[in-house]
C-alpha cells in the first residue's frame, strides 16, 4: 500500500450504520440528573474515534448480517469503554484526553466515578434490550477481565521488574478484551458459525493488543499536538510499558538505577523524561515495541483468513496498517 | 411487639440459604489477580448484615419458591451493594466502615475504584449464568438509577436549599432502588404475577426509605462503638441529609448562616459538629426523621398485604420495625 494507512475506508463502509449509533449513544447518554449527560458529552460527543463500535459494525457486515440489533450493541461497547477512560482518568490523575482537560479535572473525580458507574450501567441497560443472552455472557465476561487487568497494571506499576509477558497479560485484559468482544458479536448477531466467532474474537484480541503497545510506544514519541494527550503520562505514572521493559534490560546497571528512581521510588527531576526518551531510543525499544505490534498484527491479518475478499476485509486489513504506522 | 425488634427470625428462616449465597459470593469473588480477592474480601467477607441478599431470598420465599435460581441472584444483590460501597468510600473520602478501616484507606483510591468495577462486572456475569432476562433488566435498571442517585447527592451536597423532596429523590435513588429490586427478583424467579411483583417491589422501595433515613438520624446520633461507624460523617462532608433540611428549615436566621458556613462553604471548627446535633434536637429534627421512616415503614407493611400471614410475612414486618427503632 502506497498512500498511508487510514480509517476512512471503514469509516465510508460502516459510516451510516455509526451515525445510528452515535444517535442511541446520545439518547441513552441522557439523564433526568443535567450532570450526567454533561460529564458523560465532554468524553463521549467530543469525539475519539469510535474504534471499538465501529469494528463491531464492521464485524457483523463481514459476517453480511442485515438486521439492525448490532446497532445499539455497538452502542453499548462505546458505553462500556466510555466507563473505563472516566475511571481510568480517575485512577491515573490525568489531566489531559484526546488534547482536552479530563472530566475529572472539570467535573472532580467523584463525578467521573459515578458517571462511569452510570455509562457501565446503562451498557447493560442497553444490552438488556437488545435480548440477547450471549451479546450479555460476552460483554459481562470482557468487563470482568477489563477490570481485572485494571488491577493487574496496579500491581505491575513501579515494578521495573515487570516481564514482556506479564505487561502482555495487563494489556490482553484491559484493551485487548474488548477489541476481542466488540468483534465477536458481530458474529453473534448475524448468528454465525462459532469458527467465524472464535476467528473475529481472535482478529480482534490481536489488533487491540497491536493498538495498545503502539499506543505505549507513543506515550514516548508522540508530539503532544499531533496525538492530542501528553507525552511522557506513562513515565510519570511509574507504569511500566514495553519500552520500559525492554530499556530496562538493555541498559546499564547505570542505567537501570535511572530507572529505578524515576519508576520505583517515583523520584523525577526535571530532564528525567528526556533522558527515559533518549535511553528507550538508544536500545531501539521503540523500534521494537512497534516491530512487536506488527507480529500481533499479522496474527489479526490471519485471523480473518477465514472470511471471503472483499471491501470490508480489506478495510480491516487496512485497520491493522493505521493502528500500527500511526506511529511513524 | 414487646421485645426489641431483630433480624433474628428472618436469619433464622433464610439462614440456611444465606449459607449457600455466601458460598457464592466467596468463589465468585474470586480472581488470578491477588489484590481482587484480598480487597473484596475486606469489605464483603467482614460481614454487614447481608440485608439486600437475605430480602431476595425471603421474597422468594414468601412466594413459595422451591428451586435454587435465588441463590446466586441474592449474590449478585450483594456484589452490586459492595461495589457501591467501594465506589462511595472513595467519593466521601471515608475513613471507617462498620468500625473498620476502609479499603480505599488500605489500598488507596485506585483499588477501590477498579475491583468496585470487578465486583460489578461479576454480578451480571452471575446474573447471565442464571440466565433469567427479566432479572437482568431489574438489576440493570436498578444499577443506573443508583448511579443517578449518587450523582444527584453530589448536585445537592454543600447546598442547604435542598428540599425534603430532593432529599427523598435521593435516597430513593441511591438506596431505595437495590432494596426494591432485591424483593422484586425473588417474585421473578418464583414466576409469580406481576401484582406479587409490584407488591414485593413496593415493600423493598419503602423498606429502603426508610432504612436510610434512620441511617441518616443515626450519622447524627449514633455512639460511634454501637454503630461501627463516625458521627458526623455526613456533616464534615456537606451532605444535606433530612436531620439537615428539617434544622435549617426550622432554625433562626443566625441558625441558617450557622448550617450555612458549615455545610455550603465547608468551613468547621472544633465544637461545630455538637453544636449541629444540639440545633437538631432542639428542632426535633431526628426524631421526625425517625417519624417520617415510620411511614415508609408503615407503606412497606401494607405493601406485603396481598400475601398470606406466616412466619416469612412476620419475619418481614419485624424487619421493618428493626430498621426503624434501631435508631434507639
Amino acid at each position: 500500500m502506497s498512500a498511508r494507512p487510514s480509517m476512512a475506508p471503514l469509516q465510508a463502509l460502516v459510516g451510516d450504520d455509526l451515525g445510528r449509533v452515535n444517535e442511541v449513544i446520545l439518547r441513552r447518554m441522557d439523564s433526568r440528573v443535567a450532570l450526567i449527560p454533561q460529564l458523560a458529552g465532554h468524553i463521549i460527543a467530543a469525539g475519539g474515534k469510535r474504534l471499538r463500535p465501529m469494528l463491531t459494525l464492521a464485524a457483523a457486515r463481514l459476517c453480511d448480517y442485515d438486521g439492525v440489533r448490532h446497532i445499539p450493541l455497538a452502542a453499548s461497547v462505546e458505553f462500556i469503554h466510555t466507563a473505563t477512560l472516566l475511571h481510568d482518568d480517575v485512577v491515573d490523575e490525568s489531566d489531559l484526553r484526546r488534547g482536552n482537560a479530563t472530566a475529572n479535572v472539570l467535573w472532580g473525580n467523584q463525578a467521573s466515578v459515578l458517571v462511569g458507574d452510570f455509562l457501565f450501567s446503562r451498557a447493560f441497560q442497553v444490552m438488556v434490550e437488545a435480548g440477547d443472552m450471549e451479546v450479555l455472557r460476552i460483554l459481562s465476561d470482557a468487563s470482568a477481565v477489563i477490570a481485572e487487568g485494571e488491577v493487574l497494571q496496579l500491581e505491575t506499576a513501579n515494578n521495573t521488574a515487570t516481564t514482556e509477558d506479564a505487561y502482555l497479560e495487563v494489556i490482553s485484559a484491559k484493551t485487548a478484551a474488548l477489541f476481542a468482544a466488540a468483534c465477536r458479536i458481530g458474529a453473534v448477531v448475524a448468528e454465525r458459525p462459532v469458527a467465524e466467532e472464535t476467528a473475529l474474537e481472535s482478529f480482534g484480541k490481536n489488533l487491540g493488543i497491536a493498538f495498545q503497545l503502539v499506543d505505549d510506544a507513543l506515550d514516548y514519541a508522540a508530539r503532544e499536538a499531533e496525538l492530542g494527550k501528553t507525552i511522557g503520562d506513562d513515565f510519570r505514572e511509574g507504569k511500566v510499558t514495553l519500552p520500559v521493559v525492554l530499556a530496562f534490560r538493555r541498559g546499564s546497571e547505570d542505567e537501570r538505577t535511572f530507572w529505578r528512581r524515576c519508576i520505583e521510588a517515583g523520584e523525577q527531576e526535571d530532564g528525567d523524561l528526556d533522558r527515559a526518551v533518549d535511553l528507550i531510543r538508544l536500545h531501539g525499544a521503540l523500534d521494537d515495541t512497534v516491530e512487536r505490534a506488527r507480529h500481533y498484527g499479522a496474527m489479526a491479518r490471519d485471523a480473518l483468513g477465514l472470511f471471503p475478499d472483499g471491501a470490508v476485509k480489506r478495510a480491516l486489513d487496512e485497520v491493522i496498517d493505521f493502528c500500527i504506522e500511526r506511529a511513524h
